[in-house]
């Protein structure tokens, strides 16, 4: 089953295309340029050099987030656009998620950490079931770092590049509990995404493309500033 | 430092950027039309979409092999080109090193496998020393697989497209030693690739364009019809 699926929910953006579980391409882009330019043109040139067109395309998966608005949007806008067009179902994939399957089977917990701005970081607690897939020990959503480190009570190993800003804080609250991957791991990557989505769509976790919704991990400052008000 | 690395050892190709140790842009591609065609497009989109210009690369590297001819050969080819253009030093990657740092470090043996065609595989035996290093344990050749397999002695992981074709055999050989991990492991990164690049010329292992030799891994069947018409 050859599927497509992208993530824009932090800088580093990805495009990904597998078939049975196996890599066809991918890309990963560090963004500078808004994703509503690089996603077309980078679907485009993935689609052309593995020989495909995207109506040979039969599922689609998009990272859902927690991440920043706007990336968020635009990239679960163009997914949907594409699967409403063709018909398809969409998986809707947890994109902190995406990162920890960087990482190879482990007995520690697996926390990704992306800096959610405010003080806050975008976060979740998974651990391995198998090979091929995550359970989800404390969702994901943005957090406060003090208020993630008390639920952590097993060793752990971070990733994603909240590193950078948390990493110290949680060496020193978490002390020999804590241990951290090594940049290349931080980055989720499109080739994996692929594979995650093809692989919900099969256990039919694929949705229409109108229910695919965002988590953005926290209320907007729009959101915030009006309940404000209202109080 | 701004690196762009490229390996073109194997049926997945991958380009990378890196700056400073993070990742900045990759490409990964299951190749159908030659790589002449993809490299220089995709090294023009990746330096497009984070704003780059040939001029700010500072350093290249390529992945030497063990690998296919014809593939190493496009791939150093055109590293070998842009370094000599530009005055660049390049680092000669070890391709199987790039596959076997995609897993997180572990205390095992790592072997990737790749199906070099008459009854052999392009392989090496690794171990991490660090989060950042392998080292060595068994050269990158070709190998048969009987001859690999009296080599491990310890729990290995094995990773690599060869796992398709050679898995059954290292499993039935070896037993409880013999662990495999996913096919989302097997494919190298372009932005791996790209740091393990920095990080060689940052060590003063990077070389002067012309001293750059692939590892074919084996004798071409020109040698080795040449050879045998000699005996």
């Amino acid at each position: 089953m050859k599927v497509l699926a992208l993530d824009t929910s932090t800088m580093w953006g990805i495009i990904g295309i597998s078939d049975d579980g196996v890599p066809l391409a991918e890309i990963g882009i560090k963004s500078y340029s808004p994703y509503s330019k690089i996603l077309m043109e980078g679907i485009d040139f993935l689609l052309r050099q593995v020989g495909l067109k995207i109506d040979d395309i039969e599922g689609v998966g998009v990272g859902i987030g927690p991440g920043s608005f706007t990336g968020l949007r635009v990239g679960i806008s163009t997914i949907i656009g594409i699967a409403y067009a063709k018909g398809l179902l969409v998986a809707p994939i947890p994109s902190l998620e995406a990162i920890a399957m960087n990482l190879t089977p482990t007995n520690n917990l697996i926390c990704p950490i992306i800096d959610a701005k405010k003080k806050e970081i975008f976060s979740g607690l998974f651990r391995y079931k198998n090979e091929e897939k995550l359970y989800r020990i404390e969702e994901e959503r943005s957090w406060k770092p003090s208020e993630l480190a008390e639920k952590i009570k097993d060793k752990v190993l971070f990733t994603g590049s909240g590193i950078t800003k948390y990493g110290q804080f949680f060496k020193e609250t978490l002390n020999e509990k804590a241990a951290f991957v090594s940049k290349r791991f931080w980055f989720p990557r499109g080739s994996i995404l692929a594979i995650m989505a093809e692989r919900m769509i099969q256990l039919g976790e694929g949705v229409k493309p109108h229910l695919i919704k965002p988590i953005y991990g926290r209320a907007s400052d729009a959101e915030l500033s009006l309940n404000g008000n209202k109080e």
